[in-house]
């Protein structure tokens, strides 16, 4: 009989997201009269912005058409886009980044999760506590870990933490990571990593001969100047660093699906000979062996974002979020609720009252405000007694539960 | 420094598609005046059919709006496909596979690629040689392999010869093989696979507890009524195989991107342990924490497919491809080259007249007459002094590549 990969045995219960939908179903169907706000989920809900749905109508008129129909694309991506991204979001921002070095794709989940196809089994992997569960469930399914203990932490990855006490900056590990990843703007904590922050961790990695790996996701929300938007605006390190992004949060893609990564050339790891190994042309191989471009008409929505228009409008989608992440914010100040987050980030990250854990929390909030957020110890151990709210979400809704909080609290 | 995957580095040469249009540039570079015609890659070249068209239009338009804009779909695709899907292409075929069997994805070369992260490293892997470079090279990244021999060969790996002297049909392997892949209609040698011969197949794998890789990508090209579309359609398939569908080359999807994989829910494997694990729940998480869905655009573009119209227009677009290769296999009987396949299958597989190598023949046809195919030899050993001919083309381009054939033979 064919073997399984026993590694998918050690991952723990189902996706958080999977318990808190059974938890809201019971409810609803216990309750079916009370209307439920969900501010747990990170996913958009405005509308894609008119530059990008009339270039998308526009492929999709070319490919009806045999002279401008188009077949498969470059498994990198389009110069088009590869080019839009290169100049609109690294050159202009002073951060030295080509085109090709720029692998368009279908999701930053997946880029994420992907990358450890081309690292080796024996590398030290670091994740920050509390932590995006997709950066430590395909290490586990890598077989990068042991067994999970019973708070949920698999050895043989070091946790990071970060908490109020350590105003969310955590430390430097104390023994040797190779590969370390970093979410700034962080989901779930809201944090950003200020240039002091990310200019340590280049420090670290290049002293460690360290890779990090830089999920910016949520970079679009930065309104703070002084915060770097990529690692790449740091000197040095594009010898250090990959970055994800997405146009998922940016631009309400998340039903349209493209995202980015970024290799710089000059990036190495060694072989366990201990040979220098280049990683640009080890994802290029990767990249055009297991997948084959994105959709032609989604590529052409995503080079419209950089478009004078297509700027303008995301622009205004984002800081109508940002407004909902400030009233939230606001409103738990109020009512003397720890909060931390939301400036520079889609999320609220809160302690939760009366020294409840996060399910209680959760189900507080949902029984007696029907409001469904994101238990924080679903995003690890050191997420526990806090919470997640989400800024993605109608204004009457937000400002609903603004109204419900104050009543139950 | 950080360990990069050494099993990487036993990849041999570029990919073939590479090599081709290194010569092709090279040529055209050289004689700027004559006209190259590509019969190489097998990518298509007719527009979308107008249902799919109509069908993506009326999704960006919803993606517009806020109170039908959807952000983040089903990650396994929704009902809406699945549905459409387990109806057309299984159950009306008396193939018992149901809507929640089915995983959509972005294409059949990335589930083809990314199944092997489900399976453990210690499964005895067989394919067929001539093959789908594919199914390899992810064997070779995943380090189920040792490195490659002077003739291309990886140890490791089972190889079954599929020759004119066999007539194509590979004898089942003599040892033990726990995965296997197949590919019916075949790339590249255009054959197909009985009914006989995929019982001799499944039976084989439930004497021996293999699983079944079937890659049925060009099953629409299939016109003999007595010729099976799906392994389902054999008794006892459901317990042994796993198949791969694009709709690619169903429906020009090349640039589009959606396909997906059956998993039956009674598809089992085993533990290093020796215990019994279904496939299903393990392909379920894989494709939930490293995928996060198909474009809701394109899901609706592949539904279209479906309509009446929609399997009216892509039937015709289907027989004009293979209006091309029956012109393609009459013009190299008339001329009395030996060729296979292009009656239920878009590639024609010739052998070289003359004794010529693959790539012998593939200079002579560039330098002589202008034409590019793809050289047999890039497909494997068994390849060898054979010749890929894609019927994807315009009928200009066919019948005047079918003029230049008869000009220098």
């Amino acid at each position: 009989m064919t073997y399984i990969n026993d590694n998918y045995l050690k991952l723990t219960g189902g996706y958080l997201f999977a318990e808190i939908a059974r938890r809201v179903k019971k409810f609803c169907d216990e309750n079916p009269s009370q209307k439920v706000i969900r501010l747990g989920i990170g996913d958009v809900t405005e509308p894609l912005c008119p530059a990008v749905v009339q270039a998308m109508h526009r492929a999709v008129d070319e490919m009806a058409v045999r002279t401008s129909f188009r077949g498969y694309g470059p498994e990198q991506g389009y110069d088009f886009l590869r080019e839009a991204i290169a100049r609109n979001d690294y050159q202009c921002r002073g951060a030295n980044i080509d085109a090709d070095e720029i692998f368009i794709s279908d999701g930053s989940k997946c880029d994420c999760a992907n990358i450890l196809d081309i690292f080796g089994a024996d590398n030290v992997v670091a994740v920050l506590d509390p932590v995006y569960p997709v950066y430590v469930d395909t290490n586990v399914m890598a077989g990068h870990t042991g067994p999970a203990d019973a708070a949920g932490r698999y050895s043989g990855l070091i946790y990071l933490p970060a908490t109020a006490e350590n105003d969310f900056v955590p430390d430097l590990p104390t023994q040797r990571a190779d590969l370390i990843y970093l979410c700034y703007p962080n989901n779930p904590t809201g944090g950003v990593a200020t240039k002091e922050m990310l200019k340590r961790w280049v420090h670290y990695a290049r002293e460690n001969g360290s890779i990090i790996l830089y999920d910016a996701a949520y970079e679009a929300y930065i309104t703070d100047p002084s915060i770097p938007h990529s690692i790449y605006e740091i000197d040095g390190a594009r010898d250090v660093a990959i970055e994800f992004r997405s146009f998922s949060k940016t631009a309400g893609f998340t039903g349209v699906r493209c995202a980015f990564t970024v290799i710089p050339k000059g990036l190495k790891g060694k072989t366990r000979a201990g040979r220098e190994a280049a990683i640009h042309p080890m994802w290029n191989r990767r990249h055009s062996t297991k997948f084959n471009g994105v959709s032609y008409p989604v590529q052409r929505g995503a080079e419209a974002i950089y478009s004078p228009e297509g700027k303008r409008q995301v622009r205004e989608t984002i800081e109508f979020y940002l407004t909902n992440a400030r009233l939230l914010r606001e409103a738990l100040a109020k009512l003397g609720i720890q909060a931390y987050g939301g400036m520079n980030a889609p999320y609220v990250w809160l302690k939760a009252p009366g020294g409840l854990s996060s399910w209680e929390f959760f189900d507080k909030l949902l029984k007696e405000a029907q409001l469904v957020g994101t238990p924080g110890s679903g995003f690890g151990t050191c997420g526990e007694g806090y919470f997640r709210l989400s800024a993605f979400n109608s204004r009457a809704n937000v400002e609903e539960a603004v109204h419900r909080f104050s009543r139950i609290m």
